[in-house]
């Protein structure tokens, strides 16, 4: 199931939608955010797929085309987001670096979520702003010290990220932090899919391009730590909560270690797409001037 | 005025609560957490708190005893922590470093929480947990790009936190997230204080006694960025949302930086004392083993 999390300009607050081709069926009576979807169980959410269908077969009240709406980030407040850097080979090998014997875990803060086809602005204190295409993992239920063979248990289920990174910021401080949580910094979406709809996530083509051109472009197999790994490192340390996000890491291919580097500009369009979960489109803007 | 958020064992929730001196008088009719205290102007919030001292003389209902109650954190879900490392210059010098040309700012995860006298759980993946005393400043209302000389406006109220720290963590990982995210690693308490009441929150006394004896002992005009500077710094780059809490560093004196070193075991005592904002006392336990 595709769960969106929508504005719609006849609507006074955001609503939940079950997305069918290219309708959003409403469901707020149900779900108030995507995330409530982890508390039903299977028959349940059978059951609301299946009306969601039908809803949207008959055109009937509360089924809108998405076209009309604006995307909100399908997980709306997350109590943490996880990010996780130096996570993909091809990465490490871009920038001369051994793997890493663990997870380098650094945080974005959920103030610079923001929506598919919503901006990218481009915060007047950095030159090098870059993109990294990432898949989400959103944790189903608390997970606190987990084996590794029963993570799989506790994903609700999977989205995109653009782990956005002003990378003059990210040199100057070492810790990553201000550096991933500019306003802006982290695109979501379009939608939540629920973790039963991807069997193998390890198996998935992820890429990113910018302005129609593949800068990335890899697969999900190619994680150094797999989601397993990471559910099991971090719940040893901290309890993971439902609706929180962890981003897996990025594939080769940033702007930063290109010859010579590319960062980006007002204009531009930044594409993530993964195979099985959907695209995630945004645009860049400059900083309005205060 | 002291807002606490508390548990009561005769109630089935918490419940936010005026201090007057060993009373909590429960004002949830009017504030669901204490951050909501921040949307009353000066005039509600004066009558709410001539009523609650009018309550707690005539010991009305909804009047207990704090000693009956449970501290939770008075944020209870803080958007962002945002903390701060090397703030004050006698912890700069105690590292041998000099003070840094500008903020280090890293994450603390909200999960991280927990309340006055309840317990630090040393984690079972360190053997080198440590304390350092904190003022927290708690955002009152949105701010985002704000000039040093209006910061103030946006300060919503104060309270106490000790960023416990996992010293082997920090230093293998280098990002410190993870290290200073351990579930309990971050008391914070007992209560805020409404930022009406600390009109010069650069004069305060702040020390850190574990087992009575005083580890950390300075004065918040040790800090190397003021917290005006800080908030102008961060609303550079990220909104500062209400509830956000911005952790302003640690003085000198921390565990890891002694000869010997001295790090938390189970049964210690930790109190963080900050003039005019009161006590935060945590005692150290083992985890349970899984």
């Amino acid at each position: 199931m595709r769960l969106a999390y929508l504005r719609h300009a006849l609507r006074p607050s955001p609503f939940t939608a079950v997305v069918v081709n290219d309708l959003a069926v409403d469901v707020s009576h149900t779900l108030a955010t995507p995330v409530d979807s982890f508390a039903l169980d299977q028959p349940a959410r059978q059951d609301l797929m299946e009306r969601a269908n039908e809803a949207a077969c008959h055109r009937e009240d509360g089924v809108v085309p998405l076209a009309e709406t604006v995307f909100l980030p399908p997980v709306p407040r997350p109590g943490k987001i996880v990010a996780v850097g130096l996570n993909y080979r091809d990465h490490a090998a871009e920038q001369g670096k051994t793997p890493p014997a663990a997870p380098v875990v650094f945080a974005k803060y959920a103030s610079a979520l923001t929506g598919h086809e919503s901006p990218i602005v481009l915060p007047p204190n950095s030159r090098e702003v870059d993109y990294e295409a990432e898949l989400a993992v959103v944790i189903g239920r608390p997970a606190r010290q987990i084996a590794r063979e029963a993570a799989y248990d506790y994903v609700g289920g999977y989205t995109l990220l653009n782990d956005v990174s002003a990378r003059d910021m990210q040199r100057q401080d070492k810790q990553f932090t201000r550096a991933k949580s500019c306003d802006t910094f982290a695109p979501m979406g379009p939608w939540l899919v629920t973790a039963d709809e991807i069997p193998a996530p390890h198996a998935l083509d992820i890429r990113l391009t910018l302005n129609g051109q593949v800068m990335q472009s890899s697969s999900t197999r190619e994680m150094i730590f797999d989601i397993p790994y990471l559910i099991w490192f971090l719940s040893q340390s901290m309890t993971l909560e439902p609706g929180d996000v962890i981003s897996t890491g990025t594939p080769g291919g940033v702007g930063v270690f290109r010859q010579p580097p590319v960062f980006l500009k007002p204009g531009d369009e930044v594409a993530v797409t993964i195979e099985a979960l959907g695209t995630l489109k945004n645009h860049v803007v400059a900083a309005a001037v205060a």
